[in-house]
């Protein structure tokens, strides 16, 4: 498979320091908090964090597309297409908590092939990707090789944004050792850590997973769909990320069997 | 009410800082990862922490009892006793993301009226008590004005946590604007802060919530029982924390009401 260049890696570093600075400016400020009523606040570190990452593309990637959450496409029928989600977690962002994280994926033909996991408060950085070893804050990472649902640690962002996996996300609180919530994209990251077996979500985005598949993967770990294909542009955004193919095996089966 | 002295003041911030230096040491580390099978991981953390802060405590307030949730009771009859929980909320500890704090509280003749909740690895250090205000790293704190239900952010360590409340707490979730899950400590401290107006939890112990309180109310919440009563030694570990007492007013009587 092909892989992102150095030019491109360095350049997904640099979205993730530029992001991160415009972020930490606002966090916890008053103006963090959107006025409207809605269950998904849009910040202002959101949008301005976005305009500055565009901008750094433009800059140095110019024939690269961009996929962004704030203000959309931008030439994303070419070859490489950045995927950007400058907070993920929006409600962790809202509350005061350092678990939002900024996503920055990068597509080849519409395949996940780098990803950047950056949490600008406590500035733990995960990068991964096809040839790309995963790292946290430089270091190499392992996921975990817990096999066993019984000792497998699950995690979800809230037991109200699961609706179709809702019995089977309950079935394996039951079984698994413990279950974790909150966290949105940093739990992929707890998984690619070696610190959390599983999670399972729906209702994602390409801006939530482009991100998020890479370092899993590249970190030993097995991220797809419910029947187990690759999550790629397009797919539908009901995922399972596990710490390795074990985990992995033991719940598709009940996930595949889920009506569509 | 008998507030703290400046002695008392001090000394529970140098066991802050004792034990968050003991703390980070494990964070993230193999060994914080507890081997055994059970949902609530001791950690090395957690027993090390606990030893560093009695020391203090023995050394410098000798005639102070200490109640502490690893080694147990130390002259806990004494008017004053600190009452200590290293590391509250030991599954984000072990699954590597910093939410969990350690608390430090302080009785008078069996009533809170000092808290701290500290962060080791963000350094983010809540203080506050009986004629002690409440800060954030040094900064005043203020709870939330929100006095309405649909405008409040409820919160709750995990759903599977909520026995006896869950039919209210559910209820409230779809009431509220939105939940936020995980947290432990935390979440009070978030109410603090004013990031969150409504926190709901049972089977809580007295080194969970004797930190808490001081911290919550000295910001201008209200945290007490589910029957409105104030926390003190041998309350039952039902409590609700709310950011103002409009809030709390409204979610009183449906909690007075849950069986006993």
């Amino acid at each position: 498979m092909t892989s992102a260049s150095p030019a491109q890696i360095a350049l997904a570093q640099q979205l993730a320091d530029a992001s991160a600075a415009v972020i930490r400016g606002y966090y916890r400020s008053p103006l963090s908090i959107d006025d409207k009523l809605d269950a998904s606040p849009v910040t202002q570190a959101d949008r301005e964090a976005e305009r500055v990452m565009r901008n750094l593309i433009a800059a140095s990637r110019p024939t690269d597309g961009i996929i962004g959450e704030e203000y959309g496409e931008e030439n994303a029928d070419a070859d490489w297409v950045w995927v950007l989600d400058p907070v993920d977690g929006t409600k962790s962002f809202t509350v005061g908590r350092p678990l939002f994280v900024t996503l920055i994926g990068l597509l080849y033909k519409g395949v996940p092939v780098l990803g950047v996991i950056n949490q600008p408060i406590t500035e733990d950085r995960w990068m991964g990707g096809v040839g790309v070893p995963a790292t946290l804050n430089g270091q190499p990472l392992h996921s975990s090789e817990i096999g066993e649902i019984a000792a497998a640690r699950i995690g979800t962002t809230g037991p109200e944004y699961l609706d179709v996996a809702k019995p089977v996300f309950d079935a394996l609180v039951k079984a698994c050792r413990y279950p974790i919530y909150g966290g949105d994209g940093y739990l992929y990251a707890q998984v690619a850590s070696g610190w959390l077996e599983l999670v399972i979500e729906e209702g994602l985005k390409l801006h939530d997973f482009a991100a998020l598949a890479p370092v899993v993967q590249a970190a030993g770990g097995v991220m797809s769909d419910w029947q187990g294909k690759p999550l790629v542009l397009g797919s539908e955004g009901r995922v399972v990320a596990s710490a390795n193919p074990a985990i992995h095996a033991q719940v598709l089966p009940q996930l595949a069997a889920l009506p569509v």
